[in-house]
């Protein structure tokens, strides 16, 4: 990743899906947007699925991501609510590969170890370390919108420690 | 459902994707189209769940139902298969709803149960009386497909037998 890329990273959920979107070498990061769509929790699954698709797709033609980064879905979270979450996982999966994009994918203990270093860090930690890394002022609204930065976050830094290791000097040949 | 109303069944899957249309006024049902989408196994999901709603929107279009009905996630199949096929699942709501229709749910044992008689009913079985209920000679190239004819059969009894408890006189009304 040698010049900027922009990452859109996203945190699904059908109550609530958060996106964040970045700007990367892999070293320096700025923040290009961010925000949580939130349908209706009155309305059926397949009618909020429909509002958050046409929000996401405004974002992804807003901000024309060259890199989308979701999180897996390895979590220990009950059964029932991964499979909630997997219909909107679904969805955003639809609209990167409509976008022309195939996701990376992050397990959600990847996404902290990356940012917080240990895969067990507190949701608040998480945010506090995008916060910093961001240089963003203000605290987020939503742990959804820190989430998704977060996981946009991992694929920069990831680019960067890959590239750290391409460019070690072998053992011998200082 | 006093006239003949156009029902959309969708077994879902990421591998294969069964699609059953039938026109049914609760009594007699008449086979309109049914099909398999596979998506190729090779592709990452995002490009899959891609092809599958490229063919389904055209399968909305050419085929304009009035009720779309999909299986529920509440089998007993491994949570790791559970949540691939969820992942087609949102993609198949989200597709309903862009067409206007909240989609009805069925769990597999309903369906077996109401096609067959028990919610235990080999898949065979379901086939060969979807196979009888719709006066179709030739056996189904994929279960599939027999699925999804079964699902969309299996609102289209519903609500006969709805119809028919309503009608029914109460005791002492003769």
């Amino acid at each position: 990743m040698p010049e900027f890329v922009r990452i859109l990273g996203i945190d699904c959920g059908t109550q609530c899906l958060g996106f964040g979107v970045i700007d990367s070498d892999g070293y320096s990061h700025r923040l290009v947007g961010s925000g949580a769509l939130h349908p209706k929790p009155t309305e059926v699954l397949a009618f909020r699925l429909r509002t958050l698709a046409a929000s996401l797709r405004q974002v992804f033609i807003d901000y024309a991501p060259q890199v989308v980064a979701v999180e897996g879905v390895f979590s220990k979270i009950n059964p029932r609510a991964a499979l909630q979450l997997t219909h909107a996982r679904g969805v955003a999966l639809l609209l990167a590969a409509e976008h022309g994009v195939a996701p990376v994918e992050y397990a959600p203990a990847t996404v902290k170890a990356m940012i917080a270093g240990h895969g067990r860090a507190e949701k608040e930690q998480v945010a506090r370390i995008v916060q910093s890394l961001l240089q963003i002022q203000q605290p987020f609204a939503t742990g959804d919108e820190s989430d998704a930065l977060a996981i946009a976050l991992c694929y920069a830094l990831q680019q960067n420690f890959a590239r750290a290791a391409r460019q070690q000097p072998r053992v011998g040949e200082q």
